[in-house]
């Protein structure tokens, strides 16, 4: 099959003569640019810009690709009229869709029915069109081609690509593919993204999305994809109150931005905020070599400058280069006395090409830095234009990454040029440079990551099924720790706990399972059990526990008359271990989404909490430990010994393969788990689990 | 005395006519523009660019400004005559002084003296000059005066004004007053405050500084100052590690930066970190009506920006305006029918002038609107000029802030040169313009701050002065709580503690104090007290008391032999009550740096601490405990009630009395300090005083 970015031929249905309407925008559009066969179809036929056009498609036959630009009632027959002569690749440029009423989802179903029987491809429907600068066409609606380069683009808004391409047309960035996905009827994100992982023109791929279709083949694509190239992505709607009501502490705390944050930390996804972001972080990995750390040094010939971009790197997360004693003593041979030879390097403010080429040169050479931050300052004796030319000599030679910050107006204007035309890009904005080079250090990083598989743990899911089985037959949802079966079926610790119904039983159990003790009370009723004598700590021994029983019962038939006593819980209380709280929600885009937090007031308050989609593996479960601010406190401070991490993870993962397992849990946490000293493990000593209701 | 922005005859001594030198930049920067009369001073004689010249100032007599220009070993000797004979106004641009060497700082010193002797106003030396753009004077080597505007600018940074200046001229920027401040050694930031603030041509005041040279003379400047205009100000260098090695919690925690940003907070100051962002920020407030409150209306043509911009608007600090029903019905009238008439009001892809025209005007009008980000983004039917010239009607005719953002390139270059011919900004990333409109909001907040006096307390200043001189002359320069007499004399409450040497007197004091009680031994040698037995904790009666001593002395005189034993610190045991801490340590900038924080984990490993710089008055003393991240927690949760807040706050404020009463205090602090619940007030458990050494 034919992929549309390279078809030869392209039918425009609803070419048109008529200005105003679409379908005359993109027949100019492809006339202006494309050297394969263009056949415009219009029901009243002629000449369309001189070429015949044909009534309909079928007269014609076979194109590699169909565009589509009628009114959208119409577009049915259209689409069965290419899918019955065999044309596979299709282009719905066409509003009128979802994004309308029903009704238009309506129609669009009706044209993915018909997509699917034919196994056509289609883009859109609601969209601007693609672009491929390799093959000259433009078969969108935007009146310019990109300029040609190595960036592929695609977006869910029209307007953005718009946007983009005036904004890249000013600049001289290029593009490879571009394509306005529109309402993903068909082509959605995911098949963009191989798209353009397997185009050879293709270095760097960008997108911005409002949403993703397929949050689990997301996943999965960009895991493949950003091993090969980097993904500049933005996902549009951070603040977004996206979530329903939830009833656990992680469906509190998660918003919808959190699972989109975790799922493109675990599948190597650069995420950027801004459209200028994407641009400068594309443009940076699109022309650059890879830092190997994240070492910099910063050349410029003013300190001011030097000072604010330090305070930049430092603040996005780079390092400032410890230079050598070597590269101090050349420098000191060719730079004024003046000059710094510490990083910053201060070439002064009357420093000529001659100067930063010397300096550049050297620096580059140090073995302790791993970029340049290359600043200039136009000063009463700059020479702007020549110490661009320096840079893009080094920019364009150099095994490590030169960035460039001419920061200042109208005598940087031809230095711009001249970096522009030699596509080294001007960060106008130091800041802007130092988060390129953080972008291009990022990526070092994620090329490298791998992504082992999880572990499966041999679990008992027989047991789990049959819970679960139990609970809907008898209409309850929402299990708590008399389930604690569920963890242990799946290798999960939880503390001794017993749930009984007589002064017998409870006796029983409590030497079963060992002093001290606490007991509660167990009713539907009474949520504040403190406050009605429903607690009972520190029973040390078989009497003890008699009486507390015995107290608790008469208290709670006075206080409590109505209540349905089912039973007392007794569990072993725990004096040492800090608390740890671990939760899943379910996202709408990725699923199963697991959160990891100290607990009590660090999840309450401060909401210092880490997220991963799961199924996760251990180097994801790792990293949600050591994710939170809090960290250290697991690490042991304060005379504390360190707690057993360890056993944290491995819950995490059981945790994981649980959720997994049994879709139909849609929430779940243990609050708390009490972990213990490094070695000593951890123990569940609360849960709740609630089921989707069919 | 002249204003030597005013000055209507300026001498330039070391005027030359030849290129590459300095005194030549300035006789043509000054002839270029100036109307006013200009002295060439050159030992040569002769004519300077057709003026002539005279060999000495003397022989000319009083100018109302001197522009001094020759090698730095002359210029003590210029000073001298400009001095004799009545010159009141210098700039020293020659550089070779404290900022190279030693011997630099000599001659500077000469050049201040002599300053000091004739009472003349000294900006520089090693500076690029001053401008006033209402006089067409450029006393500076920039080639080219700034356009005139509303804004004033100062900066420490020679380079900085050159930068600034070319990246102004390009974006049609303008400036009142420009000064280059150089090494400040007479002329210094609060002066030059001062002066921008009563020019009645300045509307906003700017700043880029690497540091203060009087911090609490730069408070008290920058209050009035602010109350009158806004400040916009760069501190270079946030990230250095300025701080040495310092021995409390406060200390170590608080960075030069801490010192930094709690004092521009605390005198109106709005701090920018970047140049983009003081220049965004101080154009929008030199233009733009302020917003009464921070709800803003996004009007947009494209869905996709909107997003981005509603992102952008609520991580700083805005709010999205909720629309009236009303508005909401106009929109609906005036609107295509898929637009969006909720905020974002999305006009469409297709939208004309006319369109942004009316939904512009509608929402203005909208009382829950404070103002209005403007966006636009180039789309095929778009005409950004004319949408132009309505945000150019509306902006500068509203009473309330419209900001815009046409993010694109070249099809929008024609439409920012028309927002930029009528002193509109276009702030090409809505990012941009969102941390723009929260400056507007800021100032709205600023410019209604007040600053009421500290109070004074009644306190016992002989007893403090008592201590203090006594622990001088022991050479003892850490006090600790044997000394909490300080605190007393300050009103500050302290947990019942005694300091005993013997059996019977330790009995006694506990009788004193009352129980349960902590015992611990005191000595030089013994810091980790529990590690030999060096701590007793719950003592409940006067035989425990007895019985713990014996076995501490016994125990101690085993395990260590050789320490000193001063005695036994008694104190009673809070079994209750929240850990807080309150520090003081001394910045070389501003003085007395207090800090407040939750004690434990939330200073040590959160950092959760707020600073300020003392004295503070009661709304400081406030913002202080409100400023943590963690401050819900003294307003009680997880059933816990309420901390005594108030009493915190006047402890802060004796604190406050106190370090600023005896600048002797180095640092200190008070760890813990229990606090109760509301209306049971909070007691200091331990404190630490360090004094300076003389």
């Amino acid at each position: 099959m034919v992929d549309m970015f390279d078809a030869k031929s392209i039918a425009v249905i609803g070419g048109s003569e008529t200005k105003g309407k679409i379908g005359y925008d993109l027949m100019i559009s492809l006339l202006n640019y494309y050297k394969g066969e263009i056949i415009p179809v219009n029901p009243k036929g002629g000449r369309i810009h001189g070429i015949p056009a044909y009534t309909s498609i079928k007269e014609h036959g076979p194109v590699d690709l169909a565009v589509i630009a009628i009114p959208a009632h119409l577009v049915p027959a259209a689409v069965e009229e290419c899918g019955e002569i065999g044309i596979k690749n299709l282009i719905i440029i066409s509003a009128g869709f979802k994004e309308v009423d029903g009704e238009g989802a309506e129609l669009e179903n009706q044209v993915v029915e018909i997509c699917k029987n034919y196994d056509i491809d289609l883009v859109g429907p609601n969209c601007l069109g693609i672009m491929n600068t390799y093959n000259d066409m433009n078969a969108s609606f935007a009146p310019h081609i990109a300029h040609k380069g190595n960036i592929a683009f695609m977006t869910q808004s029209g307007a953005i690509m718009a946007a983009i391409l005036d904004y890249a047309d000013k600049r001289n960035i290029g593009f490879s593919r571009i394509a306005s996905l529109g309402n993903k009827a068909g082509i959605n994100e995911n098949d963009c993204m191989l798209n353009f992982m397997e185009n050879e023109n293709t270095e760097v791929i960008t997108s911005y999305l409002e949403g993703i279709i397929d949050g689990p083949g997301f996943i999965e694509v960009c895991r493949k994809a950003s091993q090969r190239k980097p993904i500049v992505l933005i996902k549009a709607g951070r603040t977004s109150k996206g979530s329903e009501a939830v009833s656990s502490h992680t469906g509190t705390i998660a918003g919808s931005d959190s699972a989109y944050d975790a799922a493109f930390s675990q599948c190597g996804v650069l995420r950027a905020t801004y459209l200028e972001e994407m641009m400068d972080y594309s443009r940076a990995l699109s022309l650059f070599p890879l830092p190997k750390g994240n070492k910099i040094a910063i050349i410029t010939n003013a300190g001011g400058p030097g000072i604010l971009t330090t305070d930049a790197a430092i603040k996005v997360g780079l390092e400032m280069a410890e230079l050598t004693t070597e590269t101090k003593e050349r420098l000191k041979e060719v730079l004024p006395e003046t000059a710094s030879v510490k990083n910053p390097v201060d070439v002064l403010g009357d420093a000529s090409p001659y100067r930063y080429t010397v300096a550049l040169y050297i620096v580059l050479k140090d073995p302790n830095v791993d970029g340049v931050i290359y600043l200039v300052t136009p000063q009463s004796v700059t020479d702007p234009e020549g110490i661009a030319n320096v840079a893009i000599e080094h920019a364009n030679n150099s095994d490590k990454p030169v960035l460039c910050s001419f920061f200042g107006g109208t005598r940087c204007d031809e230095a711009e040029r001249v970096l522009a035309s030699k596509n080294v890009p001007n960060y106008l904005y130091p800041k802007a440079a130092v988060k390129s080079m953080k972008a291009l250090y990022d990526y070092t990083i994620i090329k490298n990551q791998e992504y082992p598989k999880p572990p499966k743990f041999e679990v008992d899911k027989s047991i789990v099924k049959r819970i679960i089985e139990d609970a809907k037959k008898k209409g309850v949802y929402t299990l708590g720790l008399e389930s604690f079966d569920i963890l242990k079926a799946y290798g999960i610790p939880t503390v001794g706990t017993a749930i009984t119904q007589t002064v017998e039983e409870t006796i029983e159990s409590g030497e079963e399972i060992g002093y001290p003790l606490v007991m509660k009370i167990v009713s539907p009723q009474i949520s504040h059990k403190s406050d009605v004598g429903g607690i009972k700590l520190n029973l040390n021994n078989a009497e003890e526990v008699k009486a507390a029983y015995e107290d608790m019962m008469e208290n709670i038939s006075k206080k409590e008359p109505e209540a349905d006593i089912e039973g007392v819980q007794l569990q072993k209380m725990l004096s040492h271990g800090m608390e740890v709280i671990i939760g899943m929600v379910k996202d709408p885009t990725f699923g199963p989404l697991l959160m990891f937090g100290l607990g009590g007031i660090y999840v309450e308050i401060l909401k210092d909490v880490k997220f991963a989609i799961a199924p996760v593996n251990e180097i994801e479960a790792n990293n949600m430990i050591t994710g939170i601010k809090t960290h250290e406190l697991l690490k042991g401070t304060r005379g504390n010994k360190a707690k057993d991490i360890e056993s944290i993870a491995q819950i995490i993962l059981r945790i994981s393969q649980l959720v997994t397992e049994f879709p139909e849990i849609n929430e779940f946490e243990i609050n708390p788990l009490i972990v213990f000293e490094e070695g000593e493990g951890a123990l569940s000593v609360d849960m709740r689990l609630i089921l989707k209701e069919d």
